[in-house]
């Protein structure tokens, strides 16, 4: 695959994505009178199932990462070149935007507006470490063995982290910094981002640490 | 397979798909209290569901596609004859509003009823234009890189897509024909139905371009 | 396989597909606190995950039927033996008696007492035609087309059949004979009964002739 | 694979479990607004979800066992050396300790403090049977006939046995001694876990015995 068409793929993909997160937490608490267990029940579905679409629709072209932390580990396993961090990341990053705004447009709401949701403090980085933590082992226990099932076990550990975890599981820099420019359900105060941002690159240096001696030698073929 | 086998699974399946649509809006707005999120989320947990086994149970004859915008998608990439467009189209029409007749049959319901649930407005149709472009990529996409998972891919993407645009997207115009006769959770006012309908057919227009560009050639064997 | 092993799966799989169908629903209905939506949709979940678990697990063995509607229509297209038609019926219907036992034994009700749930009218008989004909048409067109996903496809179909039928798609006559001896949330009235069962063997008939068309021969391998 | 490295994976595997179990058992009790069955559906999806992905990440290592009761089964079938299963089973209670505390650090909770959590009598015993009985039945029906989707079989049976038991399913002596751990919605009385535990280890025997008469032979590959 040509770099444009990864990088397409990365920016479309990570668009989607925020669009899914996003909107689906701008409907769920409209609907849900309330009771944000329900909200945050529908926000996991639709979270979950747009992960499965995504990374089946793209996985092939870039990898599906969508997230700077799976970039920077990829790297440093050496499954994606030095010179094609940065153009990831940065696509990535403005796919998310493009993503929170086509979501914002898709409810009636302004493009941009900066959240006023507070999430900070030691038991949510403690969180968000956790969360890429597994993100990351999961991604390269299961690309290691069984790499056709890694859109599924995905998806599936996303949909247990947003409960698992206090922070609802961001596990990702490009998302994070996009969903602070949401003032909606799904949203995060710009101010919180950088102590997220942080946590979520110590989880994935843990993780890629740990899991390349787990799995030492990745499949010839798969 | 012979014509009139695929014809037939085509009006058959979009004729469950309607009865599985317009059948779980009636369970859940009856059994939901007036909570309307718990109502969509059962609704889309059945149309989620009720995709996968559709999807694989008569994919091999007919590929499945049970949606104009489906079939003229494919017809532009060459994957079906153009004399068979029209009959497709037309056996999905039909099987969509005898799957309303019999959804309301099965609820005690008059066969048909217009609908006064209004559906309207510039978030509702970029709404929809991102649902069917979203539906055609992951179609796309899937079937040109791993078709053996597409029923998966298509069901865990409308099953997000419910959530994350304001219109539940509907993404099918033979659906939205069908679901302007019923006067239901599901239904949307026939005055509403071509905004509907021209949104999706500029989404799938969108998608078939940027998809075919984006994996240019499908594999030859899968 | 022999033929004890083949009853032993029947019985034992047909047994705690109820053990989930009744104990599910009892669990349900005491924890929703009233909402009726919230308590199907739990019922619908434990279900749907409960036959995935059952047929990936007997499958192999018996082919896992669970259904006399099933055994029927596989003797009807000569997979299964006339002679042992009686037999898999005979312990389908014991094994199912003794997962109600089972549920009821979990949470401290009698053994079996006869339901009052009334489940009767044109309605619901529709519905069961409908339910027993899509779910025999699930089994046929996977099984001939893709049969390593058949366990997926048919739990799937039973997950969207709970909500789109308004009877919640018993769709199998052993199910419906030993749900008339328990009087929780799944129940139904044993008078109700013999209309549930003819019109779940008209849907399976509808379904065996029709899909046998659709699908005219079996792949030689799969 | 090293035993350091199946030791390793079995320790971190069951820790995450528990993060998960108890992780979202907390999330969904604080924001449930007291409904127990929206509660237990949002514990039941993310552990469900998380087994999906815990099983496909260390599975090809240690077998993915993270349960004393599957490494019995496992040994009495000679599938683990009988000089491994000590080792096996003391990783799996330390870690599932980890994970308790894990998980309460990231809801700023003690890292242990004992449950108040009643969970005894014959009702709940029997089901703890049921429960492990199954799960051994599933494990070893599945392995020795489509070992592929056993990920999907396990966690889809834990999914239906959280509803179909009064126990809700713990159905493992690790998880159960840590979950006596947590006074949360996870939790259960130390003075309780022994009767627990007693029926998960007959539950186990009964399983293993009656699997391997009806499954003789393991595929020779798979």
């Amino acid at each position: 695959m040509t770099l444009s068409r990864r990088l397409t793929a990365e920016a479309l993909g990570t668009a989607i994505l925020l669009a899914v997160v996003v909107g689906s937490g701008i409907m769920a608490e409209r609907l849900s009178g309330g009771n944000v267990a329900i909200a945050l029940l529908a926000n996991t579905i639709a979270t979950g199932a747009g992960l499965v679409a995504l990374i089946l629709m793209f996985g092939t072209i870039s990898g599906a990462h969508f997230n700077p932390a799976v970039t920077l580990s990829e790297a440093w396993q050496r499954n994606v070149p030095a010179a094609e961090v940065l153009p990831y990341i940065a696509v990535q990053v403005l796919g998310a935007f493009a993503g929170v705004a086509a979501a914002h447009g898709m409810f009636g709401e302004p493009l941009f507006f900066a959240s006023e949701h507070v999430r900070t403090g030691p038991a949510q980085w403690w969180s968000e470490f956790v969360a890429t933590f597994g993100l990351i082992g999961v991604i390269i226990g299961c690309s290691r063995s069984r790499p056709a099932l890694t859109p599924f076990a995905v998806a599936a550990y996303i949909t247990a982290a947003y409960w698992f975890t206090s922070s609802t599981s961001f596990a990702n820099p490009a998302v994070t910094l996009a969903r602070a420019a949401s003032n909606t359900f799904a949203g995060i105060r710009p101010v919180d981002a950088p102590g997220f941002i942080l946590a979520q690159l110590a989880g994935m240096g843990a993780a890629t640490a740990l899991f390349c001696w787990l799995y030492p030698a990745p499949p010839a073929d798969a």
